[in-house]
């Protein structure tokens, strides 16, 4: 029997604790050997670490093992001295004096080239070598931009007086609708993979007034681009009591500046492996969909098709123009049609026609969709019938309705969408771990 | 168009502001009507607020709307003058000025009664009318501690160097096994929903070192217990470059700490509302499994029936021991017999009929499930030879550690569960937001 009382400090350092050593100290250090190279009577040895690279220097007789004895693709754990080198990542090297290697690879010959700074090799195959592609930094750093994304949200969130739930992603029924729904058996009954947690955020806005979640979410859209997944991450609020449908808009943009602010502060390294220019969020224009796109058919000399939705290309433009007459990287696009939006939107008062809803579109893409929701009963009830709908499978959130609910609404954010602008990426599998799509479903 | 440029102070105010408000002052609030209490000439209208109660008075004339036009379950909007009064709830009142109505409900006879402190009410009906139960202060207050138990696992291992991941719920095969899997039709292709990002996160280790992830987990099994759910969210990190398993109990163990000083801080206002008292987290005792199976069956005069795992009668035993003999809520159990546990589990080397795995037992009940894996790929596909398994959609996996792995290990916490044993709950479906179980497919 023994007892366990926490963390203990590591006799190995991290390279933000090599950085606050003074050089000439004896360290220990591990890692994955990413690349050697072998100058003949000395070596560098260049170990991946979760915070970068470092280098260690081969010099024989100064070590008591063999550089024989170390293959690209150990994991090792190395003892030596730091020395202060300017060329070196971060301006320090490792002087290796002993080695312990602690897990050695079946096979160093990797599959992919993860040690080239940039890894030129197809989306095919860093998917399907997924485990190994990441390896290489400027893939990794990705994950970690997201990561910051995702961070943020719910940071920002709590400190708003947001709640965090968990909501089912199977279920009887769909939220929202019919279409593009995965099926599956559930004990001999059918049921659905949620496409959004969209009912149960505001059946929990009765109970919390302010909550979010961040989750996967399932699409069973048959179309295969470079913008969509079946399986993906959804960063998702709704809140009560608002005053109006853009204090939700203002809740997102308050969110994206502390997003950008933790990115600044906590993810610079990455940032600047991936070579990111930070958007400005200070101020974000919010335009209406009808005005905006009359806007873009005159200054770019382009004919409405489609007067109820945006094309691809219509957010590209609605972008550019955002960013040539307001300087803004994001633009809210408000008042979506009725015809387009879900039962639940609230129509504009002023012209039922349109919604108070709207997109968020960021360097020529959507990455969110939001609104104020119908919090009354008996229109919301309406709105069903008017569609055509069936009040079937309702019957839970209707409940939440009848027995009184304030204003209220939210959004829904792509996580690997954001993350894809952000990083400048034109496919969104780059930003998407172990991406879903129609043909892929390994690794 | 008009410029956002982030969140606005309002102009109502939420409890904890109205705590830092002079008496005296005129003040704005917004809230659901919890309950009105009409005394004749005064009446107090409860109002129900994400920070918890709030008492309105009204007096007959001093207000400009009637009594009347307020109902229970409204939501709505306040103005009057904030007074001290011991007896109120946070020891303010609100003396009623003036009204807006934000939301009225249909109906304002609750299928429940909400507003008592404790709700009577069987566990069935709470369920199917969640959307109304949780509105109740004590049912609500343990989803707030939920959260905090999420934020705690996620601030901490952030802090810990971890990379937050989000691994795909649909795949071509499961990660851990054939049984109990939900099997769904992916494009006409067979596939399957996740049990566990046991793989993934294995995988990722090569990648970040660290990392973790809190997402749902889904369960096909057959069994419908207390403590079982079909779907539900697990807290899981793998740590890579570990000394020992240890180390991985330790990475728990400092989570925890954690968690009960964040809840102590934050969520105080909710411990008081369900009337827990945190468990002492500051030293866990780690017992063999077979140590303390003796000892148990010693101590409580109970025969061995199964050597090779842990009854749930065994499990409170076992705890009670811990609580007994160490005085600890807490309890790892360790070397958990190899045949018991998956493919990847390393086994000691000491004795290959043990593995170098645990549970951690909290207050009668297994809470976490983790250990150290295998790391070498030879080890690795011996191991799979010897249960008889296929590689057969374990290649991806496979290619990690055949590329190289550190050393590793981590865990998963069944969130509902921690929550239940923390609320002193004795069914999991009390502490799931919508629960899924064999019978459970809606709300």
């Amino acid at each position: 029997m023994e007892f366990l009382t926490g963390v203990k400090e590591k006799d190995t350092l991290e390279i933000s604790g090599l950085l606050k050593t003074e050089a000439g100290e004896s360290v220990k250090v591990n890692g994955a050997v990413h690349t050697i190279r072998n100058m003949g009577t000395v070596a560098f040895v260049i170990l991946r670490k979760r915070e970068g690279l470092l280098q260690g220097v081969y010099e024989e007789g100064a070590a008591d093992f063999d550089l024989k004895d170390l293959r690209e693709a150990d994991t090792i754990e190395i003892e030596g001295i730091l020395e202060k080198n300017e060329k070196a990542p971060g301006g320090i090297e490792i002087r290796m004096k002993h080695l312990t290697v602690l897990g050695r690879p079946a096979d160093d010959m990797m599959p992919l080239p993860i040690s080239k700074w940039k890894l030129n090799t197809s989306l095919e195959a860093k998917l399907n070598y997924r485990s190994i592609s990441l390896r290489n930094l400027r893939e990794r750093a990705k994950f970690r931009i997201q990561e910051g994304l995702t961070r943020a949200f719910r940071d920002y969130l709590y400190g708003q007086g947001f709640t965090e739930i968990h909501t089912p992603k199977i279920g009887a029924r769909s939220a929202e609708g019919g279409a593009n729904l995965f099926r599956l058996d559930y004990f001999h009954r059918p049921a659905v993979l949620q496409q959004s947690p969209q009912l149960y955020k505001q059946m929990m806005v009765g109970v919390f007034d302010r909550v979010f979640e961040t989750a996967p979410v399932f699409r069973a859209e048959k179309h295969n681009t470079k913008r969509h997944l079946n399986e993906y991450t959804s960063l998702d609020f709704e809140m009560g009591y608002i005053d109006s449908f853009e204090e939700i808009m203002a809740m997102e943009t308050g969110y994206i500046q502390y997003a950008m602010a933790l990115l600044a502060g906590e993810y610079a390294a990455e940032l600047k492996t991936l070579d990111i220019t930070l958007p400005d969020a200070a101020k974000i224009p919010a335009v209406r969909f009808d005005e905006i796109k009359e806007k873009v058919a005159e200054k770019y000399g382009r004919k409405i098709k489609n007067p109820f939705d945006l094309e691809p290309e219509e957010e590209l433009l609605i972008s550019r123009y955002a960013l040539e007459e307001w300087g803004s990287d994001f633009v809210f696009v408000t008042h979506y049609p009725s015809r387009k939006r879900p039962f639940y939107a609230m129509d504009d008062p002023a012209d039922t026609r349109y919604t108070l809803s709207f997109d968020l579109l960021f360097r020529g893409m959507e990455i969110t969709t939001g609104g104020q929701r119908i919090h009354d009963h008996g229109m919301l009830k309406d709105k069903i019938a008017a569609r055509g709908m069936t009040e079937d499978g309702l019957e839970q959130y209707l409940e939440a309705f009848r027995h009184g609910m304030p204003p209220h609404g939210g959004i829904g954010i792509g996580l690997e969408r954001f993350t894809m602008k952000l990083a400048g990426e034109d496919n969104i599998r780059e930003t998407t771990l172990f991406p879903r799509d129609l043909s892929r479903l390994e690794p």
